[in-house]
């Protein structure tokens, strides 16, 4: 019986085996060279006008770990594969390189590097699957939520789809993307102690059916937590649930007590809300608020908003926590320079719409007004305007400096948010945003391109 | 900087605050009621015919690991929530239910019940969220691979979604889910070592950049790995990396050596695959394999084998991994029997859209000439015809034996899938497989809802 978890100790392992073929080779032909990777998304998920970057420091701190244990060695061995002078330098590898990322929370666009690997070649490869996983989740999440945040228009959204989420991992470190992104909380008790996330949570409605009847299931609840505490109502009949949660709201309060608030989970919640907060004002309840659940979208909950149902805050499960309609990102990790025997070699990739961009590069971006205006991509050391997003954050392996908390990121990714072209906010279609390419990266690019089509051009050998 | 991994010694707080909540407000009230929960899939994904249920193992090496550990409860303590009684039984906590489950790879339908617990009402009731996020996902991925696998019509398909995966949970437990519902292998190293599954991998796009020529590189490659190596031939044009792969291998022959394969990740495989069998047939290289991988999907393969492109096996990553044209199964846990105080009784949940059957339920298979023709629902002790699936697999806590391994697992999914009705394997349109309800189930149900609506139906105490 395997838990099939993933520990500090085994997770360098986590990794596609071709890292450690390439690795073997590498090891064996070019020990020393040393190469540039960018990590980056090629396009934009449908209906995406912006991406939010999130993942960066469980990325770092794995890198920090980052070793092939005796058992993982043993393993390798026994698959009759690699060399035996390669498993012997696999069991010494640790990464030694620098690292270069945008600050978690920030926007970017498709093709602009959020983080960039310099460093040994073997050990820049060998890294490519576990940054790509780690990033990929937290990225795609934060670039979800800050969707769902924005059709809340203000009103508490909180993140609910641990069952949901695709894994153990996805539903942990979801949550702590989701609540980076502006989320209020989650419903999620590890995310809330490992991270210190706000946590939220009532009943099910088990919890009602577990009991002989509604109103005795509220009482129970309402006994066990005497203040501020929610009901969900729409076990058997929302109107019905109002009217057995104003009953004990009534009992509470001549303890001095009072109902926090009512939550509805199914059905067409615009309506319901509505007769729902009538039952609660006629009985005045008003500060009582309505709490809404139920396979809700971004789509869904701008509608209740633009429709002024008096629904105070949204839970959001499934949809935000597999990124539902949009469960991919198209992010990648490319070699963009190989420094071989003292010559630096930009590179780039010619496969059918796969090209990438060559060369150490920074995203210079452009602001007008407290707005965003345009990027440029460059490389590292193009004398163009605008603010550089790609910061130093791992040196020769090392933490340049400890890392912001996640309610600063949190803030960041409000602050960035803000500062988007209004257009780029709506949900339905994607709208462009100015991206320039540097005149040096693009003169690079032709370069590079020319060398390659030549080469490739030439007579095959025999 | 937090690593957000999950141990088994914090894997039981993976759940949702209302599970806790519950827990406290039942040991309040009700601390010797037991309950039975049903988990099961209430609709069918988009163009899915039939689930295949995955992931049954690691649930239960949870449950036998389930505890609160003194950071935990100390947490929760810190949140000024919970009745301080009750954070004393959560550190005593253990799970000392029974299950009842189909055996992974069985094929399901919506409304049947895969896993059901049994026990007292807190311990059944604060299990609910692991449960669903463990047999989600591998559920989730062994139905999507079942439908790969099913398109490449024999031809081996390798599981390569590790980096896209939704989180590293996801993508290890993704891995086992798809070689358990017939995928070749995987790519992922730790999903070999910790399962057992077969890995795969070459080189990625990246050496052959890190060369100065793809034919360096190539041969650099082979030289590492002299025998039966697959090389990657398409970084800058196929039909030249086709030439140069056939150079490598009529070098490799001079030494008694032979390449294994080529390998295409993008373009029009189809065209390209063709143009490179040419390529290897005219050098004598007939043994030499095409693999193809580059965002394939079910549909893509299906309409690659029908056009019989001379590719031998296909690698699928992102697709598959994250079951990306269905992301979500409608996967839930619900209550359908609470015992208190010696009185059992069934219970159901009428909100709209989401009602349940009540009681304590078994599935029962009928079978005719080694095909399913249909299910029937029934109450566990019902007198119907048919074979049923659920079986003891924990007693108060205990594996009831040694769980079966995952090749056998394995081969148990394969015999499934070849015994559904032809139609319900095709990949376009759901098609429906009979489901009939037990007619003491649903008497039971009709009692219950009477009950429940009668109840409901009284005037509003006051």
């Amino acid at each position: 019986m395997h838990p099939g978890l993933i520990t500090l100790d085994n997770v360098a392992m986590l990794t596609d085996l071709y890292e450690l073929t390439m690795a073997a080779s590498y090891h064996e032909h070019r020990p020393d060279d040393r190469a540039t990777f960018d990590l980056f998304v090629r396009t934009l998920p449908p209906h995406r006008s912006y991406l939010v970057f999130a993942g960066l420091e469980q990325a770092l701190c794995y890198l920090t770990r980052f070793s092939f244990n005796p058992d993982a060695i043993r393993y390798l061995r026994s698959k009759r594969l690699f060399p035996s002078s390669f498993l012997s330098h696999l069991k010494t590898i640790r990464f030694h390189g620098d690292v270069d990322a945008m600050p978690e929370g920030t926007v970017f666009f498709p093709d602009e590097p959020v983080l960039r690997v310099t460093g040994n070649l073997i050990e820049a490869q060998i890294v490519e699957t576990l940054l790509l996983n780690t990033i990929n989740l937290q990225t795609l999440i934060a670039t979800k939520a800050a969707r769902v945040v924005e059709a809340a228009g203000g009103r508490p959204v909180v993140e609910f789809g641990l069952r949901r989420a695709q894994g153990a991992d996805a539903g942990l470190k979801g949550a702590r993307a989701a609540y980076l992104a502006g989320c209020a909380g989650t419903s999620n008790v590890l995310a809330g102690q490992l991270f210190g996330i706000p946590i939220f949570g009532t009943m099910a409605h088990s919890f009602v059916q577990a009991f002989p009847s509604e109103l005795e299931a509220f009482r129970a609840f309402a006994k066990t937590f005497p203040s501020g505490t929610t009901l969900l109502i729409d076990t058997y009949d929302s109107v019905r649930g109002a009217q057995h949660a104003a009953i004990v709201a009534r009992e509470l309060s001549r303890h001095g007590l009072r109902l926090g608030g009512v939550r509805l989970d199914s059905g067409d919640l615009i309506t319901a809300s509505r007769s729902v907060r009538r039952i609660l004002d006629v009985q005045k309840l008003r500060d009582v608020t309505i709490f809404a659940s139920g396979n809700l979208t971004e789509y869904r909950i701008q509608e209740i908003v633009r429709r002024r149902a008096p629904i105070d805050a949204f839970g959001v499960g499934t949809e935000l926590s597999v990124s539902a309609d949009a469960p991919i990102l198209d992010i990648v990790y490319k070699l963009s320079e190989v420094v071989s025997g003292g010559t630096k070699t930009p590179t780039l990739k010619l496969s059918a719409g796969k090209q990438t961009y060559p060369g150490r590069k920074q995203v210079f971006r452009l602001q007008r007004d407290g707005r965003f205006v345009g990027d440029i991509l460059a490389l590292d050391h193009e004398p163009v305007s605008g603010r550089p997003l790609l910061k130093p954050v791992m040196r020769k392996g090392r933490l340049v400096g400890p890392l912001p908390s996640l309610s600063s990121l949190r803030r960041h990714a409000a602050a960035e948010r803000m500062q988007l072209p209004s257009k780029l906010r709506g949900l339905h279609e994607a709208r462009p945003y100015p991206i320039r390419i540097g005149a040096g990266l693009r003169r690079t690019a032709q370069e590079c391109r020319r060398r390659l089509l030549t080469g490739v051009g030439e007579p095959v050998e025999s």
